[in-house]
C-alpha cells in the first residue's frame, strides 16, 4: 500500500470556451469534473498502474462531499481524508477552443484550525505503520503551518517509510531540510530553492541541502535525476502536444511506484516519463492513455550524466 | 404569495483575483457563493422586501443540492424546486481587482428530460392556484421546449394570474405572442426582439406583438414603460458605479411587488429604479442595501413619455 498525502484536496473543473475573452460573458460549451490536488492525482495515475493506494489529506463541506464521491469510484484507492469544517476548494481551468491555452483559477482552500491539523498528523502516524512509501504533494491550505511538509518527512523517516515531496516555496525549503528521500521540482521550483538556475548544479544544490534524490521536471525536455546511485537524463522521443497539467503528478507516480517495486533508478526515470508524457498527449488533464504509455516505455532515452559539477 | 420560476438555476460562484490575465494561473483571493438564476435572484429581492415567495424551477445533482441547501436559510422564500437527474449549473464571475470589470463563465445547465419538464409543468399549474403573480425568468436549460414560457405564458393567464416575462432570444419572442402583462428586456433583447434600436420605437412594437405592457431597462438611464396606462421614463438620480449583475432582477422584483401592492405605475417603475440602482451600488451581485434603497425612492424622477410614437 502506497500513501499520498494531499493537504489542499480540490474538486477540479475544466471549462472549455470557444474563445476567452476578458470582461466578456461566455458560454461554457464542455465542463469535466474531477477530485484534485496534486496527491490525489498521483494517487489515481497509481491506483491505473495496479497499486494499492491510501489517500489522505483534508476534505470539508459540499465540494468535499462531491470529491469524495467521485473517488468512492476509484477501484484500488481507499480514502482516508479527514473531515474539516471550512470547505474544500474548486479549481478552475478554461481552456479556449482555439488556442488550446489554459487559463487557470484556484481558489486557496479552507481555514484549517490546529485542532484539525492535529488530527491529520495523527492520522497520518496511524498510516504509516501500514504503508511502504508516501508522496507528500502540493501546496497547503490556509492555517497549516509553514513547516508542515517538513514534520511529515521527518515522521515518515522515524517511520522507515520512504518519503516523496513535491510542493515549492517556503514549505518545500523547510522540508528538504528534513531529509526527504526524493524531491520532485520543476525547473522554476528548484531554481527559488537553490538560487541555481543551471539545473545540473541546482539539483547539486537541492541535494546538499538535505534531499536524498532530486528529480527535476524539466517540461518538454523530461527529467534530470541527481541520486546516491547517479546521475541520469531521461527524455521522451520528441516534443509532444498537449495538456501539461498533471505531468508532473503523472511523473511522481511513476517514481513512486518503481521505488516500491524496487526498480533501479534509469527504470523508474523511464516510467515517470513514459507517465507523464502519455498525461500531456490525453485530451482530459491527468488522464493516461495505457496503449500510449506502454508505446513510450521502449521509446523514452535515458542516459548517464557525466558532466563534473 | 409571489411566484417565480427559474428553469435554468445555478449556484453562482463570484471570484475575485488580483488582475486576470489570459494563459496565466490565478490565485482567488475571494470567493463568494450564492444561489441564483434570475428568478432566484428576483425572489431574494422580494423576501427581503417582505413579500412571502415561493421558487420553482429545477435543481439536480450536488450543486443542486448546494443551491437548496442556501435556499432554506432565506426567511419568507418557500422552495417548490422540481428534482432533475442531471446537475445544476454553476456559473463563475470573474472579478478583476484592478480593473473592476467581471469576466463570466456559464455552465450549460443539466440535460432535462421530456418526462421532468412535464413534472415542472404540473407543479407549475398547481402553484398557480395560490398565487397572486407569477416571474418567468432567464434562460432555457438543454431540454426544454423553446415554446416553454409561452406554453406557461397561456397557463397563468388560464389561471387568472399576472405573468412577468424575463428572457431572451426566440423563447422570448414565442412567449410575447402568448400575451404576458409584463416583459423586461434590456435594450439589446428588445433590439433583437423587435428589430427596433429606438427604444420608444422598439417598445411599442413589442407591445403589437402581444406583451401588454413593456419596461425596457436601459442600463444607466434607468427604465422606459410602455403600458395600456401611459408611457414613462424613470432615472436614476445620478450614474451609478458598481457592478451591474443582477440590477435587472432586483428591477423585476421592484415590478412585480408594485403589481401585487397595486401601485400606480410611476410608484413601480420609481421601486425598480431604486431597488436596480440600490444593487449595481452593492459590493455583492444582487444584494440590496435597504437604507440605501430608501434613500434613492425620493430622489429617482419619473416622467411621462408624450413623444408621438
Amino acid at each position: 500500500m502506497i500513501l499520498t498525502v494531499t493537504l489542499n484536496t480540490a474538486l477540479d473543473l475544466t471549462y472549455r470556451v470557444p474563445s476567452l475573452r476578458p470582461h466578456a460573458s461566455h458560454r461554457v460549451t464542455e465542463v469535466t469534473e474531477r477530485p484534485g490536488g496534486k496527491g490525489l492525482n498521483v494517487a489515481r495515475v497509481l491506483a491505473a498502474l495496479g497499486h494499492e493506494v491510501t489517500v489522505t489529506g483534508f476534505a470539508g463541506g459540499a465540494t468535499g462531499h462531491m470529491v469524495r464521491d467521485r473517488l468512492a469510484g476509484t477501484p484500488g484507492l481507499v480514502d482516508a481524508l479527514v473531515p474539516v469544517a471550512g470547505s474544500t476548494r474548486r479549481t478552475v481551468a478554461v481552456v479556449d477552443g482555439r488556442t488550446g491555452d489554459t487559463t487557470q483559477l484556484n481558489e486557496p482552500g479552507p481555514l484549517v484550525s490546529p485542532a484539525e491539523w492535529s488530527a491529520l498528523q495523527d492520522a497520518y502516524v496511524d498510516l504509516l505503520g501500514s504503508v511502504t512509501a508516501v508522496a507528500l504533494c502540493g501546496s497547503l491550505p490556509p492555517g497549516v503551518p509553514v513547516g508542515a511538509y517538513a514534520g511529515l518527512v521527518r515522521s515518515a523517516r522515524a517511520a522507515g517509510v520512504p518519503v516523496l515531496l513535491d510542493t515549492s516555496g517556503e514549505p518545500l525549503r523547510r522540508a528538504v531540510a528534513a531529509r526527504p528521500d526524493i524531491i520532485k521540482p520543476n525547473a522554476d521550483e528548484l531554481a527559488e530553492l537553490t538560487g541555481a538556475h543551471e539545473p545540473l548544479r541546482a539539483t547539486q544544490d537541492a541535494r546538499r541541502r538535505g534531499a536524498r534524490a532530486v528529480v527535476a521536471s524539466l517540461g518538454a525536455e523530461g527529467l534530470l535525476a541527481h541520486t546516491a546511485e547517479g546521475r541520469w537524463r531521461a527524455a521522451p522521443p520528441s516534443r509532444v502536444p498537449g495538456n501539461p497539467t498533471g505531468a508532473g503528478d503523472a511523473a511522481v507516480a511513476g517514481l513512486l511506484s518503481g521505488l516500491v517495486e524496487r526498480l533501479p533508478w534509469p527504470d523508474r526515470l523511464t516510467r515517470a516519463v513514459a507517465l507523464s508524457t502519455a498525461a500531456v498527449h490525453s485530451p482530459t488533464a491527468g488522464d493516461i492513455d495505457p496503449a500510449l504509455y506502454t508505446d513510450l516505455l521502449d521509446r523514452v532515452t535515458v542516459r548517464g550524466e557525466t558532466t563534473a559539477a
